[in-house]
């Protein structure tokens, strides 16, 4: 109750959140099978000791860097824009707000879209991405059945297709790039529902 | 040249494609830096003096593994229907073979689209990749002149975003699922050109 005014002047050099940055930092560049508890030691400069004060361990640094993106993912599908109005609409929103949610939490989310289901932790996490899949395709098809979207391609695979534009995202946005999100976000939008072929093209 | 004749009769277990296929498999499943040639000898159940009899390391294998995937890539940009004919043309036609060779080698496309940097083969691949993508955004921005492709969303975004859509399939896609490749490529090229609203809209 009293953390703020029993909390130590002097803040430890990590606390956990801190110590969750650099883990998932370390994960995204050597890997989470090529990470050992050392190399997250060195990246922090503390002692593994140190580390285990915090976790019990690799996994639940994974777990817990992927719980960031997916709180952050699956908040967007509770948010009103995304439970009222046409489906066209809703699945607009959540495409906009993934987008905003990508690059704002890009080391999470590109720890989530790389692992490959070795450990349970990581098969949780597959398991969760495929909800969201069902999600979106669910979104998708209520899209399709008010007639607001095309019939022609199944939903899931639509769902499959639009989140690997989005998905992208983590391969080449920096955010000291040139490019902001809310610019991302309107081409994506606009390229997915709009496509690529000028709309005005008779005459 | 007299390979063939001066084979001996009984084929090694293992080739060095052969190898190289069980090494890509190791890679895939356990991440390149999480690999150690222990492991790739184990998969293959030959020692890993048998391996070094084929190539010198790890990286070797790494490099041979990604130079399947890229030359395949490539050679698309090199095909008649590629080179010759409008520049949106060119796009579809790059785009449904790209799809193809992607379901084809899986493996290796996967392989190459999940390399960190790591090491100099790594930052090589990442260099090929760059280079595809100009490649795939010069075509954009050509098919954007001769005024097929909508222009408010510029060529490069646009090449990485298609791509995007593209190099998903390495995620979903399962050679015995219900889905096959020429479906899929039509698919994304219906909603990559013509997007998600349906394009008799109007009455």
């Amino acid at each position: 109750m009293n953390g703020r005014l029993g909390a130590p002047r002097h803040r430890k050099p990590y606390d956990a959140e801190a110590l969750l940055d650099i883990a998932v930092h370390v994960f995204n560049e050597r890997g989470y099978d090529g990470t050992s508890m050392d190399d997250i030691a060195r990246a922090a400069g503390i002692t593994k000791a140190s580390i285990y004060y915090h976790v019990s361990g690799k996994e639940e640094l994974l777990e817990r860097g992927i719980h960031r993106a997916l709180d952050a993912l699956f908040s967007v599908l509770d948010e009103p824009a995304a439970c009222s109005g046409s489906a066209q609409g809703r699945l607009r929103h959540v495409l906009q707000r993934s987008v905003a949610i990508m690059s704002a939490r890009l080391p999470e989310v590109a720890l989530l879209l790389r692992v490959r289901g070795n450990t349970p932790v990581e098969r949780w996490a597959l398991e969760q991405r495929r909800t969201f899949t069902r999600c979106i395709a669910a979104l998708v098809q209520a899209a399709i059945d008010e007639g607001s979207l095309r019939s022609d391609v199944e939903a899931g695979l639509v769902a499959r297709l639009l989140f690997g534009t989005v998905n992208s995202i983590v391969e080449w946005y920096r955010p000291e790039g040139r490019l902001n999100p809310e610019y991302i976000a309107s081409a994506i939008e606009a390229l997915v529902f709009d496509g690529l072929v000028p709309l005005a093209r008779v005459g």
